[in-house]
């Protein structure tokens, strides 16, 4: 976006060298015209608000850090009321505000919870209340002992027919819920997940709506204690999220708080699959983590627009004869560094849409009770979930490095972009655990090759296993590489031949469980070309239209400005829009608080005795 | 260190899996028994210090978390003194200290700077001062725009032959000094790098002694601009350090303030190049960067201390009949991914003690006039430097990763270790800088084989040039790998061809720094693979004895017991030496300021008018 506060444009000189139409290229990123218009009122409504002012949070105090979210989120929810913004409008200004909050747990895994797990009639009693947030929720399933491992969660919802409640209970330290956002502090209401005891029976593992703070006072109702975890990675950051631990004390709730879709409990205490099936839940995974991708192509590309932008202002060795010394960017080992970065930004956001097409196919089959793509989209987002975070949190940790000492500011952007980003990667499933997930059905569909069941959706190609095992790459001089249809059947070849392997290996063991585990690094591995291949065939599929022959060079600066972002959501000095770094960099560094004084705290205590001290004891 | 404070030891079963002597391999990871015991004592003294608490760290805003370091750096002064310390003590138990602090550079670069650069009567005047810190110095060597490329530097040193001056000036902004640490707010003097100018004429680029701050009132003389540049990377970390920025207005010092050990300046403002040859310089970089790669096997070690034992007590999954989970150390992917850290852990110490030989080697021969080692010395430190940094930063997220969740958490230890690490990746030399500077060296001994010239120290294995680019890979199964003679000449090989390689490009290009900087991003590969085979030749070297048959996983928990940290020098609950994690997680937790009370600042004017409002106007 053209932030030119000063009048001069630093970078006019990189912009005129592109090569393509920025403004065309500003809309493919947004997704449409419409996307576009909505995103861009959105980042100029919270950039020009002085409530939304961001740049201040890494010097705040945890207390003050978390007050300003308040105000934040109260005032987005403000604006989007007074200005009677549509959905879409509203996760768009929430987006740009930049801000992890309590919100984000309420809109993005409270009410989803509920809305697919909850029967009708708890949708229509909860919901309503959510979306005026008269109620604020959260999800808790995470406890301190438990994480991966659902099934291991340890907190009861015991049955009680005598009242007709559940009486939810932490039985051990580690039963604690701990780590839901929004909890700590805010949330009125959380999605418990809890063991299901009738009559001393476990019947594994459901949420429940527990009431957890007074809607009079806020003060926690009996039996539950409940506060903030601490500090977590950064300054700022995640931070203004208040991340919580949750104890119940034989906390009573009445029957009908437990999301009852897929199993319900009777008044006498019975147990009722319903006919809904419980893939259901797959829906609301595949739906989560198809945003985590997108959210990957957002943050990637705010890291590398930042470094892209730096590279072309900074300046180092290569002066002659007294002229300018040489644009970092044009050395070779920064290109080599940046660039498949932001080419990985792109790539990410042709995978992010597409993943948004298969939610949403996927959602139409299983209204009209079509299962047969489920697997495949479960394991496919959940493996694409894990390659480009964990991508992203390493591209970003690069982007700093690229530099030099700079990024090391926490006015740089970079420090706090990748401490807010990198839980991404632990999350909503962590990538190691993910990555095996995908890997099962990578060698349940080795398996059944040549059995006549016909792979779908992104694992398709291990159906041409034959002609994959035994192609001969074609490539014979470097040129040859840039023909896609090779590219793509090298990528193709790889990871069937992988998948294959380790499929060989698992067959010498008796106990296929224990050969998983055995070779579970190997399976890893052919995971991860699984997933690379994915983001490759998308990328190449989208690229219709030839590659710009100057390479990237040129257009470098046009294709970071194209992501259309505002200097007040980049959050970089670096990275201006205008490249004005230095004399913004000098201003930004006499707001730090140990600037107020010249002399500082401490210096009269603890410096001074030393400095007027004769040392005549000391063997130095 | 055995810390069992509550008497109970969770690790116990893991500590009798040990398949050799925990006790000698502490001896051998401190170097000696000497060693042993100095750091054993040192370290206890910090610990059991309550001046030295730092696990409050992150919790501090920016001037009460400087106080405390001002409080910590006189202090451990103070017992210095007492205790009458040696060196060696004093400098093991600063480093136990474990914070930033201006001391670091005072001890670790201004008095380096003047014993390596300053006249055998500049020393004499100088250094005294400095041991009894009489004054406090700062190495002023980078600028705002200048950092790599020292010979950009822009402040001058303009000599005035009326008044015996040197004026020392910054003509530009961009020529601010900028990041060096201890100038913010601390140091009375710094080695201020200018250009110096005699006559209208320039003469490169030296040092000089400038004091920055009035000994009676600390506060900045006539002419001086300084303060300190803001916020860094995570909380806590190295925000205790008061990195500065410093902008001169034609300020005067002497004329025999100026570094004089290589060049001179008269009276008569004439340069005189002095006997002592510039490579000496190099000496002190080879030192620095020494202390770097030991400092590198120490960040490591720790975050492996950490995520080991963390390793051992977490579980999750493959509980049967209600049995416990299985440590998360027992999966295959956690091994692969942990272990090879455990064994860079080592092999870093194993390199950095040879540098240290190394180091001394080469004092040893400059004083004898021998300089024939130094080029390959100087190559080898910077190559090393960088290798192990970036290892060691990657590694340390790794870590973090590791842990799951929890080790987002600031009472993991891991986040702030990563961001006070990361730097080292940048100061001294960029990692990248460094690696073109060992191609250099490389390409150089390629064309000079076969002219009889035998390459010395770490590169002499190019001198076996024509076997190694005919030998053939002699591993036929995969227990071949074991043997480290094999290991040793696959390094070779590879590192070797790879040069080979390089060269062969470059001398297609008829001007070889064009053909340079077009190849730098292999020549980059040629030196990390370089670099490598020193870490693997020096690691096998010193692997005399058999490795225990059965691998590492019993032996994990005494390798990392066997670097003999106390839990207040991992300052990690999950690194905690008996394992008992989670009642300390959650003591730990109710410590945040957010606990402070139970309605969080803020909710009564940001929360409750959301909650008790009814929304009629939104459009959701
Ligand atoms: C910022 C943040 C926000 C969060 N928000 C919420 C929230 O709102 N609500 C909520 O309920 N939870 C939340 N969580 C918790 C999060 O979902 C869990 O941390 C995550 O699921 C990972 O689980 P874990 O911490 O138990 O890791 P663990 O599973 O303990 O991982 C530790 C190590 O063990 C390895 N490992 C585990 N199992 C296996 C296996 N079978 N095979 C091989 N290796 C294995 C992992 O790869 C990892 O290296 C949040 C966490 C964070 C960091
Ligand atoms: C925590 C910290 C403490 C510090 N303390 C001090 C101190 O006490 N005193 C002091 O004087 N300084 C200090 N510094 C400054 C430090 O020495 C410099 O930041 C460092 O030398 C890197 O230089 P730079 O910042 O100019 O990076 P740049 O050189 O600007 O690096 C930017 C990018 O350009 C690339 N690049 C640069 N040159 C080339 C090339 N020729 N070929 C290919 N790529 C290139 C780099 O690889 C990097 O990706 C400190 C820095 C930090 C972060
Ligand atoms: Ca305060």
């Amino acid at each position: 976006m053209e932030d030119l506060e000063g009048g001069v444009d630093f970078l006019a000189d990189e912009r005129k060298k592109a090569k393509f139409d920025v403004e065309a290229m500003k809309i493919f990123w947004a997704g449409s015209q419409h996307k576009f218009q909505v995103a861009d009122r959105m980042a100029r409504l919270v950039a020009s608000d002085p409530v939304f002012k961001k740049d201040d949070r890494v010097r705040l105090e945890r207390k003050e850090l978390f007050k300003g979210t308040l105000r934040k989120a109260a005032h987005a929810w403000k604006r989007i009321v007074e200005l009677r913004l549509s959905e879409e409008e509203a996760s768009q200004l929430r987006f740009f505000v930049d801000e992890p909050a309590y919100t984000d747990l309420h809109w993005g895994m409270f009410i989803p919870a509920i809305k697919g797990q909850g029967t009708e009639e708890q949708q229509r009693k909860w919901l309503p209340l959510a979306y005026r947030m008269q109620i604020i929720g959260c999800y808790a399933q995470t406890e301190l002992g438990h994480g991966s491992n659902v099934q291991g969660l340890e907190t009861t919802a015991t049955f009680d027919s005598e009242t007709d409640e559940f009486v939810i209970n932490s039985p051990t330290l580690t039963s604690s819920k701990w780590w839901p956002g929004g909890l700590g502090k805010i949330s009125t209401h959380a999605v418990v997940y809890a063991r299901l005891m009738i009559d001393g029976k476990e019947h594994g593992v459901h949420g429940f709506i527990v009431q957890l703070r007074s809607l009079d006072d806020h003060l926690p109702l009996p039996g539950i204690t409940v506060g903030d975890i601490g500090m977590k990675f950064g300054s700022g950051a995640y931070n203004t999220m208040d991340n919580g631990v949750l104890q119940f004390d034989h906390v009573r709730i009445p029957r009908d708080q437990m999301l009852m879709r897929v199993l319900q409990v009777t008044r006498e205490g019975k147990v009722v699959q319903s006919d809904v099936p419980r893939q259901l839940i797959y829906g609301t995974m595949v739906y989560v983590r198809q945003t985590i991708v997108y959210d990957a192509s957002r943050a990637l590309s705010k890291a590398v627009c930042i470094a892209t932008r730096y590279s072309a202002v900074r300046r180092q060795f290569g002066s002659q004869n007294g002229g300018r010394e040489t644009q970092v960017i044009d050395y070779k080992t920064q290109q080599n560094r940046l660039f498949p970065l932001l080419a990985s930004a792109y790539a990410f956001r042709i995978v992010g849409d597409w993943l948004n097409w298969l939610y949403r196919d996927v959602t139409e089959r299983l209204q009209a009770n079509d299962f047969s793509t489920l697997p495949e989209a479960h394991a496919c987002t959940a493996g694409l979930k894990s390659l480009t975070t964990s991508f992203t949190a390493d591209a970003i940790e690069e982007c700093r490095k690229l530099c030099g000492g700079h990024g090391y500011l926490c006015s740089s952007g970079l420090p706090e972009l990748f401490a807010v980003y990198v839980p991404a990667c632990t999350y909503e499933g962590d990538n190691v655990v993910l990555l095996l997930q995908v890997a099962r059905i990578l060698m349940k569909t080795v398996s059944q090759l040549g059995s006549g069941k016909q792979p779908v959706g992104t694992i398709a190609y291990m159906g041409r296993a034959e002609n994959l095992m035994q192609s001969q790459c074609s490539v014979k001089k470097a040129e040859d590489w840039l023909n896609p249809a090779t590219v793509l059947e090298v990528f193709e070849a790889r990871s069937l031949r992988m998948s294959v392997a380790c499929a060989k290996n698992l067959s010498q063991f008796s106990n296929p469980e224990e050969g998983f585990l055995e070779l579970s690094a190997d399976l890893v591995g052919a995971s991860v070309a699984h997933c690379q291949l994915i983001v490759v065939s998308k990328f190449i599929e989208k690229l219709q239209q030839d590659i710009p022959g100057e390479g990237v060079r040129p257009n470098a600066i046009a294709l970071v400005d194209a992501f259309n972002y505002t200097d007040h959501f980049l959050g970089s000095v670096l990275g201006r829009y205008d490249g004005n770094v230095y004399p913004k960099l000098y201003e930004e560094a006499w707001k730090d608080p140990l600037n107020d004084s010249v002399i500082p705290d401490g210096f009269h205590e603890y410096v001074r005795p030393l400095l007027k001290r004769q040392v005549r004891t000391s063997r130095l």
